[in-house]
């Protein structure tokens, strides 16, 4: 593992490494793919503005998501079915996280109790939540998150239906039944959830809200007036609706939409450290990644994870130096442009 | 059949099975193909924006054309020669219209007599119209279509010269002097067709007039001010002017300049699901698609043509749902954005 | 040959059966060649608008240039060393041309001497000017060219010094001794030509001047102000100066600047008919080829070049009257847009 | 090596000669080497607006840079360990520089003492200037520089920290323990380095001072602010924070910023004279080549060197006298401009 030198190598590694049906359903996108593709290439038409001759002999990763204290601007997102890459799956993505003293999010496709991992682990948590067709099985999973140490819960509001991924259809990727999932599944997720089942979400909870899965200034809007505490950009990986725009692309209207009413977070395509530091630049205020974290995962388990963490830490650190800013609070929408068409 | 995922995969599979020399009349384009190549390429410049948290629990892809209730705001676009690829031909095609509940746009180059399509299919029915140099042809086509049960005529307009098609000179492509064509030829089409001759039209059959292939907002204007039903963009596929602009990028000139005055449809390039919900958002009343059905057509006939038309529905409801609208009508201007360059 | 269905198709055949080391000559741009492939890949960003319902039974292609009446809106440009494609050479391609009743554009560094191309074709001929350091052989070449027919001169101002074409030194190509040029070479070329010197050619001449080789609206204000006759929007086929504007998008800003105070022509790329259509739609009155012409002369000589010219009258005419018009006169501004980015 | 037509052959011929986990370090970029491409791709989408009819019989490419007289408006940007390359290493490129009368740049990772290279090379020289974190290892190092020749002082300052350069890392890379290095280091630069420590060095020396890596107009601003007399656009070749814009595509922000108040210049990707003559239309008062000069070392040392040079001064004479201008003063923003896109 050692001589993985970036996440681009650990995906292609996990790649050869893990059953090609199986890794279909982490690699894979909607449809032609067309979003899961720009989602990285997205990236390079932004470019950055370094600022130099600035004393960066010490940069301080830290920052704060809902007022917790983190180690750095990027987050393990949530993911389903992690057993199939390692037996550790999310007790080893959380632990990993712990120790590296970022936020993990933890999927409701667990196959982890929620007790099992706050055991394990003592580091931030957030919850992602689908809102199931039964409401009362939801209901008592929000309880059982807040008995359990979680500090948010982030609503996905993307998937009222399932994306057609048809690397899945054309390997026959299917969920083992003998992977225990407690807490929901896709195919029960509630498609008829809106805007006013968020008081009803807010009732049985007290935990910070965020809704992950916004990509317009419409949605942002709406989300402030009711209240939530932080948005998600995301179209899911790619993974739902094909054809939308790149995360990196939209967030700077749901930015200016949401002035400042609620923090505002990103995934999908991330990469690179320079993808993160373009994300903070733009308005973000931390950014998740999910596939690299499947690679770590399959590559070599908790240590795997780890070792994507550090090496994405370590560039975030040096994007963040190169660029003349010593902590991601200094980094502004001055150090970031369109490249020129 | 039933491995096939998606429209592109029904090309694939009708390629390879359909004599090359054959084929290439229903795959080719004129001339470089440049029109035909960025027909397909536009729509990946046009990105979706999807709005959440709406009820998606039931969506119903009705909608209306020119008054008549359809299943879905997706028809099935005239091709010629379609007993080259199955012998149901326009019989089969029609059949599977019908049976979708789908508007079938039955081209003048069938070998199929109307009152035969009129006795198998039971479905919402256009007729195509090639004005012949032989007038009077025309007009007892005109009052055939009104006795077999057509609701209306879309009159072919980008066709006055037949385009250079270089894939068919190629490899020899030539209509078999066996297949029947009842009611007129390519090379008979009139030429010397005017806004004048709308008249002619107009008082030959009072069912109402679609003009297929215009792309311009100055044809639009003419057309509203003639007072035709319903304006169809179309750039013939790729077949007749190459280096003419996408119809999913022209659409939007012609839907302002149509004012609401008429009903406008677009073909070219569909091959999603999420390329007909581009189009309802950039303000088309339906789609067509030709070369998916005739992939259809080649594969199983009949049933081939139903399952492509079922993989199309099943991508418009899962698109639409996505997009968080339940009906064809709520897709509106602020779905969509062009991608940032 | 008649196998051969277009221009691009003439141009492989060349390429298969002329000596590489001579074909370079012909085929090879400047330096890195961007110019050279960017004077192709500009025709696709430049999008026709056709009209539909125009009355195109009847399509005349018949223009005139500087008041001579020539078949068709495009002419054979100038092109050196035409003896090494064909013993033919500038008599076979000046023959064609006057068949076809197009306008040829005879070389500076023609074989032949112009009373042998006079007495070979009675067709619409112009000179191309190459002023040499010797002046008094340009008088002597001008007065020449009076007395044998010619009835403009295009003078080539876009070569002051010889532009590096690596092919060339790459495949050792040199200009063998025997080879006659009667009319002066390219190293003789007069590298200190000046506006001034307009005068004197006018002096020497009262045929009507064509600058050749102008490409901003800078020297195209000059050039109407020294009251040239026609301008010649050319990069030298991207053999010049690399990293040139294609001659395509260079013709709006020359057309603007003209202000109809001197003729516009163009060349450079012109491989289809609706390249052509395309140059009269943004206000040229011509276009002009020699790739095209060097390649049907390699091929079959004069007949070679018949073909060609007929196959792009063919292709005009085709285009004109999908577009709706029936004259190059009737083509304007409002038939051409730039693609969406 | 005399069969080498251009830079880009050169750069071809080094990779073959030289062991490529040598090579690797001359010719990467950082981390995805977006940047280390863009700077390569930028100079297309800039186009020469050439001007006919200008007396260009005679060509001087004379400048001055800080008031020294050169030959040409480009020079020998500094690049570390030329050892590795050639025995004869930085004494080679700075006695190539004096034969051909153009500025060498020496950097602070020579492996020649100053005064050796004083002795070898009688020609204009500035030294590159890394600040160590041993601040009296610099004062001595610019002391030497003021008593061996140099008359300008180039500080280096996008480099507070290495960047990601990972093709070193795949081949295992690293500075062999022989190469002397008297006068730093890469890993003792010093990253406090700020605006402030200017007067340290204004204070040091009384050689003019250069900025090499500014990339944005806010830095030109404060560079102008404090005095300095020259700004190096340069984002290091593409090595150090990936993700940045192309110099080229950086010039006119920092040209139109540093307002005259002193002479710009630019480094990164320049790989042809047009692409010097496209520096200078910007502003630029003369560009500098680093890998051009590393690959003519590799393929023949001194005299490599000098062909190199040899090959861009034609090449920049040609595009000046194509252009139509006859020194490098005569180039302005009117002679370039951007690309339709």
């Amino acid at each position: 593992m050692n001589e993985l030198l970036n996440v681009g190598e650990f995906l292609d590694a996990a790649a050869a490494k893990i059953d090609p049906a199986v890794w279909c359903y982490f690699e894979g996108g909607a449809e032609d793919e067309v979003t899961l593709r720009e989602n990285l290439a997205a990236f390079s038409r932004w470019q950055l503005r370094p600022r130099m001759l600035v004393d960066v002999g010490e940069i301080n990763l830290e920052t704060t998501l809902l007022g917790a204290t983190v180690s750095m601007p990027l987050g393990i997102a949530p993911f389903a079915l992690q057993r199939l890459l390692d037996p550790g799956a999310e007790r080893a993505t959380t632990c990993a996280a712990a120790t590296a003293g970022a936020l993990a999010v933890v999927p409701t496709l667990t196959s982890y109790r929620h007790a099992e991992l706050q055991a394990a682990a003592d580091g931030p948590r957030w919850l992602q939540l689908y809102v199931q067709t039964d409401r009362a099985r939801t209901l008592d999973h929000l309880a059982e998150a807040r008995e359990t140490g979680y500090t948010a819960v982030a609503l996905t509001v993307d998937l009222p239906l399932i994306g057609r991924r048809e690397r899945d259809l054309r390997l026959g990727f299917a969920i083992p039944p003998e992977i225990p999932l407690h807490y929901g599944t896709l195919v029960d997720v509630d498609p008829t959830l809106t805007w006013r089942d968020l008081e009803w979400i807010r009732a049985a909870t007290d935990l910070p809200l965020v809704l992950k899965g916004i990509v317009t200034r419409e949605d942002t809007v709406l989300a402030a007036e009711h209240g939530v505490d932080g948005i998600w950009v995301s179209n899911h990986g790619g993974r739902q609706l094909d054809g939308v725009a790149p995360p990196i692309d939209a967030l700077p209207e749901v930015v200016e939409a949401a002035d400042g009413r609620c923090e505002v977070y990103v995934d999908g395509g991330f990469r690179r450290g320079s993808d993160v530091v373009k994300a903070l630049a733009l308005g973000a205020r931390a950014a998740f990644v999910a596939r690299p974290i499947a690679a770590g995962l399959a590559v070599d388990g908790e240590a795997g994870v780890s070792r994507v963490l550090e090496l994405l830490r370590d560039e975030i650190a040096l994007a963040l130096g190169l660029l003349g800013c010593t902590s991601p609070e200094q980094v502004s929408r001055a150090h970031i442009q369109r490249a020129l068409s």
